[in-house]
């Protein structure tokens, strides 16, 4: 799916560590939310409240998800799942696309 | 209007100088089109197609519009209007968030 239809955006960017993350609200239909953001080069930490699938558009990290000691490479059109009340880690090495959906 | 409501937004994103200046797509159900884009400090030249009309949501910079001599300092929610088929330039200095719509 190249694009979402019939969604609402949230016109003001989340914006984080120094604007070197952002992203943009998705609000679907049926109450679920998605966030369109990117990443540029940098180590991240995150926290969860809700578990979160995250989508790969493009670029290239690792990623350190909880409870692992292995950083595992991420590229373009992959997914990984984070789960709910947690963190995660991230090294990125390359401007990364991503597209984040909230589970609930 | 902190949100637009029943619109397509383009999945992937729209990626320049090297991720520092990014934006989506979002398209109107009446055939017009805005991106929401983040820009982060430096200098950037712009060139446009359709005319803009480019809100700053958050942030700081200032422009140097086509056939003008002065940099005029620019600020969150004021907008500037941008002629089409030109360029323009910008210095951010801060994070800034923005809305360009682009008239036809």
């Amino acid at each position: 799916m190249s694009e979402f239809n019939q969604v609402t955006i949230v016109k003001k960017a989340n914006i984080y560590f120094d604007g070197n993350v952002t992203s943009r609200t998705v609000l679907f239909a049926d109450g679920t939310k998605k966030t369109l953001g990117i990443m540029l080069p940098g180590e991240y930490e995150f926290g969860t409240a809700a578990a979160e699938v995250m989508e790969i558009l493009a670029g290239e990290l690792t990623v350190l998800l909880p409870g692992e000691t292995e950083w595992k490479q991420v590229t373009a059109n992959t997914t990984f799942q984070v789960p709910a009340n947690s963190s995660f880690r991230l090294k990125v090495t390359q401007v990364t696309d991503y597209c984040c959906s909230y589970l609930s």
